[in-house]
């Protein structure tokens, strides 16, 4: 294998022009190979392994610098930075991370995960450099779903600003982890497709055929096709002071040096469009890159995951209970960011295309265009991640709460995620959201609560957010059904001097404490909070009296978390208990398995048992 | 007065044609002076007064809707749906917001007050209509500076894929607050001037002069101007999917009423470009428009502030310590969203112009363009407003805070504000910020302590945010002014069973708290809190310990504030305690003058008092 040569950065420089495509291949081979054992992210890098290597050829790291939007696609970047030992512990605990990190490489200029950063930061480091008067070159590499998201082209506008050198490489390959959508995705289509002279020329050209001015018309016709693409090809780009060069073939790596060597000569911020595949030297993949977008393992022969899935997860049992919604509610509308199969909405979108919305990754609009549809007598529900959410926090305080607007947020993979790591994990919702006032704030203990908390959101008349974690379902304590009420928890069992007051995920690890603590003679209620807000004010009364320890259990943040409201009500209506508050610590959790991290942050049931036993002294 | 025939909506289209310029005049008399009087934004309100009116002419109000981006430009909309009466306490405790609201008007149909929501939400209700299979026309009017934001953008791509109806109307008066920037800004002055084609037109001449077509350069060259301006302008919304109308002078209303005939026969979304003057027909606000902005009451006469400023204010204590930051440390630099006039910064950036940095209404791209910047060695002081901040609370986590980034946060106008309301009190972000790990959160107890702590946040090697209130600056406790040191409070005052332990401006509350305390013979102590996060458990202890009852106090909401993590904390130490939690409740706040609002939330010394009384018992 020549892929062994490469050991560390620029290691590529000195290979052998001819060999180039060889080694394309094998990183390539190398990838699915690694990545079919460990999971990970498979279509969005076997897209850009031409195109790294020619930003590796164009650059010297780590001095020059590469942004990689999103950050997924940076494997073949890893490789070429003598990071392929790596691979076999791929988003693994304490193994190699998934994205760019700064304290893995001197050549990871800056931490991502979320999308549409990439020109943001770039453009800091450019400030930093001319401000240092150095020369260095700058490059992110942002995708042509990326672009939908608003941050990216608030970068943009201020790039002709700067007036400074920078080179954005538009990575376009027509799609986000879905279709791409949106009036941006067509305008590059059309540039792909060379189509796009066409469209402009028509409108001229009615126009012109009512103004009766024929001969203007045929001149505009004999112009030589190579002058409409000087012309017309990203103007868009142009016309917000950002010079465009493109399309190249970003799966042929002399075109991109080429592209390159013109880039870094160009004044000022430049755009290079690079049109890749997604998936590419993988025929599954190619042929279904939205489900090897962040892959499980898999058998490389068929494409298919190694292990067959069996128990359904909350997703599941949202997209289904969402069709249900649909069928029964005609003004219930989804909308989803650029997630229709991750969030489940694909089902309701197959039965009720006209009431579903991807707005693309665009979580602002998205919170605002629904806080639109509900001032217009719809029932939005809107899924979005967790930590994507993040991203709307102002658009649900001041959009739709303020004007106690009934929208439904379901707020997915919130909790820990795992192997996607702290830009990833959904364990801050419970603290931004419970702090907005007219907000409810609902986790569900099983699957059938989350169906039954998703049918009382859309009854209600203000907004609501259910969360509820990635993963498999919770198929326990079934017979625990009894109606959702607002601001009314739900005591499991009562007994003993231990009470586990359990938000959402943590019921399950609740029943779990109470199986060991059983067993050690010491029985224990069971509440289950279902509403951190407004939260059961009686209930902690009760389990206040009746218990001489607390334990509060949450996945989020301690701070402005469920476990706090609750100690900062006891304090205030002066009690005095023994408290245990089961939380995350107030720092950030990287990649692992959800299991391992559990144990790490003493959240699994034997800790949590442990902590008690210290507790209780 | 003709104005006076205007009793509620549609009244204007009985006036005769030949009577709305008398109508547009009696109009802006009527706004000069009420806001002369009362304050509110002027210059935004005087450049719409002719674009209100041909909307209203135009449209069937309240079937049709009109969604105003920001909205402090909707007085004139007030006026023609009925509310002149209002302007005699707009803005003020109990009377009319300066925003649309929907509680007032069924003219108002969706509240804003943030930037750049109205093509979001005006989709919404487009598509709320659709649904309904009703016919109304929906208008969102945004303004070129509210163009800069993101959200704006996500919208505007999303429009073109829900091909339905919809006006958007561009009111472009070049300017944000300040002067406007970006790329896109360039843009619209380019069509504004008439001189994009030739910038064009320059490009493809260098090109083609390369390879030898002069030809082709003849040809284009002869193209009728006329042609040059179908092809030409609006490519760049067009390019999105959008149809482009205009530019047309927003202050001829038989111009303005003939392109929204127009506007009204296009299939799919529409953007109107319309070109208006903010300040239009008072000198002073023509001349000055980013000082009429928001204006407090002035002298018709001579433009100038009615009442002379005598005192300081934080922001100008913020724009002061910036300029001996900037000559002492050669590695600060500032970064504002369209705000170097309301921040402080405008010196900044005449001192160290290569340093300042005005991104637009940004926030997201603002903070992670900051983390760019610090990931570059630089130093960076985001001076954003409480209530904006909000927009970028991902980009601070997922940005800054993850890659614990040196970025300092100046959050001014934080804790109540007064007459901007509901959308603008800066009460949330003492709790989304200290949700997140790794920040450090402070707040000054008086213009000294401000200066220290940006000194002290700028020699910091974390992510540290200072927040501030809006208006003067408070002068007292001149000589308590130990070092900044992280995570301790300092104790003004000790002594007797009560312990204030105030945060920021709640300090000198609490003098004044201590003032009444002290006549009625109950000695108390004060503890400016200084570090919200991390906040100083060795001088609760001490608190808890030496006192009978705990006050906290903080313009912030309770929920996930500096209250409950106080409480929280004690609670979990095992301490029960007589506690009292000065905070705002778990509810929105209205517009009025911060000492009414202040009373009415049982903030101000007196309510407090009677409040410690009451818990005494």
């Amino acid at each position: 294998m020549i892929l062994e040569q490469i050991k560390k950065e620029n290691d590529i420089k000195k290979m052998e022009k001819e060999d180039l495509p060889l080694l394309a291949e094998e990183i390539r081979d190398f990838l699915i190979q690694k990545i079919s054992t460990t999971g990970g992210h498979l279509a969005s890098n076997l897209g850009v392994v031409e195109l790294t290597m020619a930003l590796h050829l164009s650059l010297d790291l780590p001095e020059d610098k590469i942004i990689w939007d999103v950050g997924h696609q940076s494997y073949t970047h890893k490789i070429l930075t003598g990071r392929m030992d790596g691979f076999d512990n791929l988003r693994g605990f304490h193994g190699m991370s998934g994205f760019p990190k700064r304290n893995e490489s001197d050549c990871d200029c800056f931490n991502t995960g979320h999308s549409s950063t990439s020109i943001s930061a770039g453009l800091g480091l450019v400030k930093a450099r001319d401000l240092n008067g150095t020369k260095e070159t700058i490059v992110s590499v942002i995708g042509d779903g990326s672009l939908t998201g608003g941050m990216a082209y608030e970068a943009l506008n201020n790039a002709s600003d700067l007036e400074t050198n920078f080179i954005i490489v538009l990575n376009d390959n027509n799609m986000s982890i879905a279709e791409n959508v949106g009036g941006l995705s067509k305008y590059l289509n059309e540039i792909r497709t060379a189509d796009g002279y066409q469209g402009l020329k028509e409108g001229v050209y009615n126009v012109l055929n009512k103004s009766g001015s024929s001969k203007i018309i045929d001149k505009i016709r004999r112009i030589k096709s190579g002058v409409k693409q000087l012309v017309i090809p990203g103007m868009f780009f142009e016309d917000m002071g950002i010079t465009y060069l493109g399309p190249v073939n970003g799966h042929d790596i002399q075109a991109m040096l080429k592209v390159m060597k013109e880039a870094k000569r160009v004044k000022g911020p430049v755009l290079v469009h690079v049109l890749t595949e997604k998936g590419k030297g993988y025929e599954p993949a190619e042929r279904h890159p939205a489900r090897f977008h962040g892959a499980d393992p898999f058998d490389i022969e068929t494409g298919l995951p190694a292990k067959k899935k069996t128990a359904s997860s909350y997703t599941d049992v949202f997209s289904t209970v969402m069709c249900k919604l649909g069928e029964r509610e005609e003004k219930v509308v989804a909308i989803t960011a650029a997630m229709p199969d991750g969030t489940g909405l694909k089902r309701f979108h197959n039965r009720y295309p006209e009431r579903f919305f991807d707005v693309g990754i665009a979580e602002q609009h998205a919170v605002t265009f629904a806080a639109g549809l509900a001032a217009g007598g719809y029932k939005p529900i809107v899924a979005i991640y967790s930590s994507f959410l993040q991203r709307a926090y102002d658009q649900i305080l001041h959009d739709v709460c303020i004007q106690n607007l009934p929208v439904v947020f379901a707020v997915d993979r919130a909790g820990l995620v795992g192997a996607d790591g702290e830009t990833h994990q959904g364990i801050f919702d419970l603290s931004y959201l419970s702090g907005i006032p007219g907000i409810q704030v609902l986790a569900p203990k099983n699957k059938w609560e989350l169906s039954d908390m998703m049918k009382y959101a859309v009854a209600s008349d203000g907004p609501v957010a259910v969360r509820y974690p990635r993963g498999e379902a919770y198929s326990g304590l079934k017979d625990f059904r009894a109606p959702i009420e607002c601001g009314k928890s739900e005591w499991i069992c009562e007994g003993g001097g231990i009470a586990l007051i359990a938000v959402g995920s943590m019921v399950k690890t609740a029943a779990e404490v109470k199986d060991i603590l059983d067993k050690s003679g010491l029985p224990c209620s069971i509440i289950n909070v279902r509403f951190v807000k407004p939260f059961d004010t009686e209930m902690l009364k009760k389990a206040a009296d009746e218990h001489d320890l607390l334990v509060t259990m949450e996945e989020n943040v301690l701070s402005g978390g469920f476990g706090e409201h609750v100690m900062a009500y006891l304090e205030n209506a002066g009690y005095s208990k023994k408290f245990l508050p089961i939380a995350i610590p107030d720092r950030y959790v990287e990649h692992g398995n959800v299991e391992a991290l559990k144990k790490e942050l003493g959240m699994d049931a034997e800790s949590i048992v442990q902590r008690i036993f210290d507790k209780l002294g």
